[in-house]
């Protein structure tokens, strides 16, 4: 298994979190205490891949536990999303079943089916209700999910379950990933120490308002449902849609956040606050390995955008630069080719000007006041070996207002061609 | 010089448009009376190509002649096309000069002044007024463009001005493109028979909002400012605006139309309306070949997006699809991979369910009310053989409405990454 090359100079962790090293054989969604999880091999990959997964809370703390949930805005919004939308009671979720190999979207009434059936199933054989359970597939679209390979699959998967699952879990919910996405750590909070685990499946279809297909996080602080739905929308917000590695927004996207209170640790406001930025570094980290697993993706750039006139005009400039294909070639080649993330920016502010523009690569100042400013050798021999590291730092100031927008993305290079156009429907 | 291998299935031409063959050595700008032109090497490129054209109203038509202009909508819009906006009598323009290899973008003051020399000496040297003479630049983005190479290069190319420097002219506004995009033909309408030319620098940074970078269009009909502003605004969204290689909106895009009035063919409103057909459809043609010239791109499909509510979100979908990496590469591997299509469709309209989506993949019904439909074994090898060829043809109904948009657009290859990721800024 490779290691996720990760140790990004990007993120910085508040002193309250201590990660679970080493990462590759970290415990992930199990590290908390209260989770039982298991991964088993049910048929529908063809490779014979692990690709079934059931995470559940510890039958000790269901009554205790609860729940929150982010799902994809795509209109085409896949089976396994619109049950957890309309089956589910979101609050207070006690386990989570996730196929890999067939994301069952656009697979019309009989997709639905197989999804409630997938979630009855579920809950049948861990003695819950259905809508305790919810339900995730990622993988190819359009294509009929087998409901009896599912049954006997979540079966399978209930009873490998136990309290060190959490990465044979993880595994059954990879497709094209190149490393495992998962994480852990103990967080220090006001209140008392608590655990956190994530694991997400990701690579492919990764971009903001709902970056990664799947992802799972599991803590062991008791939180109301109320409280943990504010700390995944704003940890969300902080990672996995500030992320992109090719524009695209998936029809399963899917963030699921279970608590099992096994820790006994109440969260008071402040409590909340400092778990919520634990949440939100790791959710951050975990985010930026998806962008570093990107289909061809050898880098990963920081982009801020400020100087914007509002909020929506530096979101708008920040996906155009981080999704232009021209812009990701010329970082995949290590050129300092500037001029395409000034026009990039110019074409998302259509019909504005921009006088007072200023962009800084690596920290060199290479535009000044909508113009190329001169550079010294030395600040160009810096920038060129900085464009050859993994790690790009891009500035653009509109001088415009006080607006900002921060966004994560990954070059393209041959290998994402060679991926995509080979991915057989 | 490679002939432009576009004979289109998706061009169809009014029966009152004859060609001018071999396109290869279409005459181009300079087919319809009253024009002269040529182009010469100014040693702007380092390659010792051609990199500096003029092309001018012959004298005895600068009086009757008349102009209309289109112009990018970057926020960083380039010198020159700042210099046409502010110093041009947009109706009344006699000249083009147009220099390669440097795009005279993001250069400030200093970059405004050469635009303006470009402008100035190019009138001096043709005897006619500097806001007769439009100005265009086409190349890298960010290095000032030499003044004294681009005096020195305008001298010389009015001196090489001829009745059959067309193509010269041509030649000297392309850069990395693999094939001239130039045609010319012979249009009948109800007031007497008009000749059109068409000349066109564009690979790379091709998107609607303007396509290509440089597009050159001229006629022998006798126009007022006013017709010739409305034909160019409604044959530029019926064409350029109307096809996409890579999403990018360029600093200096820009379509200029200029009519001799030489052929004294004075235009009624129906004839207007004849002429109006024949230029969209030879500006398609052309807008075409730019497509199939896209960096790396072997194919070219036509995208119908119907049945869509609004007008805007017909576009919407249409560039989402036909900008979406996913899509692209898949096209490029011949895969009939439609759930891309439909994702990409689904990620336009967040936050709307879609549950009557109809898609057509090379005339193959494969999805219905939402929903994967069963696909014939013939129907299936039909759409596999189609996918293989270089047109494919893509027809998305969105089931909400009458609104509806065209688009064209190129796949994404290795060559793509090759060409960007190794072009140096």
């Amino acid at each position: 298994m490779v290691v996720a090359p990760l140790h990004s100079r990007f993120l910085s962790f508040p002193r309250s979190v201590t990660l679970v090293e080493p990462e590759g054989h970290s415990p992930g969604a199990t590290f908390p205490a209260g989770f039982l999880a298991g991964g088993i091999v049910a048929g529908i990959k063809e490779s014979g891949r692990p690709d079934l997964g059931v995470l559940a809370v510890a039958p000790a703390w269901r009554t205790k536990a609860c729940s929150a949930a982010v799902f994809t805005t795509n209109a085409f919004a896949a089976a396994p999303v619109k049950v957890n939308q309309t089956r589910c009671d979101l609050g207070h979720l006690v386990a989570v079943v996730v196929n890999s190999g067939n994301a069952n979207a656009c697979t019309g009434e009989e997709g639905m089916a197989v999804a409630r059936a997938m979630q009855s199933s579920t809950a049948d054989a861990l003695g819950v209700r259905p809508e305790q359970v919810a339900v995730g597939s990622t993988g190819i679209i359009g294509v009929q999910l087998d409901a009896v390979m599912v049954g006997r699959g979540v079966k399978k998967a209930v009873e490998s379950l136990g309290p060190d699952g959490g990465q044979e879990f993880n595994r059954s919910i990879m497709t094209t990933d190149r490393f495992p996405k998962i994480c852990a750590g103990k967080v220090k909070t006001s209140a008392g120490t608590v655990r956190l685990g994530i694991c997400a499946k990701g690579a492919g279809m990764i971009a903001p308002a709902m970056a990664t297909m799947i992802c799972v996080v599991t803590t062991d602080a008791e939180l109301t449902p109320k409280q943990a739905q504010s700390v995944l929308r704003t940890a969300v917000a902080g990672s996995f849609n500030r992320v992109t590695v090719d524009g695209e927004m998936s029809t399963n996207d899917t963030v699921l956040f279970l608590a099992s209170g096994a820790s006994g640790v109440r969260m008071s406001t402040l409590a909340l606050a400092e778990f919520g930025a634990a949440l939100n570094a790791l959710m951050l980290r975990l985010a930026l390995m998806i962008v570093a697993d990107g289909e061809g993706a050898t880098k990963i750039m920081r982009l801020r955008v400020v100087g914007a006139d509002t909020q929506k005009n530096a979101a708008r400039v920040a996906r155009a630069i981080g999704d232009s294909a021209l812009v990701k070639t010329a970082m995949h080649g290590g050129d300092p080719n500037w001029g395409r993330i000034v026009s990039s920016a110019g074409a998302a502010m259509a019909g504005r000007t921009l006088p007072r523009v200023s962009l800084q690569l690596c920290g060199v100042t290479v535009v000044e006041n909508g113009a190329a400013c001169p550079v010294s050798r030395k600040d160009h021999a810096h920038m060129a070996a900085e464009m050859k590291l993994p790690e790009i730092d891009i500035r653009i100031d509109l001088g415009l207002g006080k607006a900002s927008a921060e966004l994560y993305f990954a070059d393209m290079g041959h290998e994402y061609i060679t991926i995509n156009a080979e991915y057989h429907s």
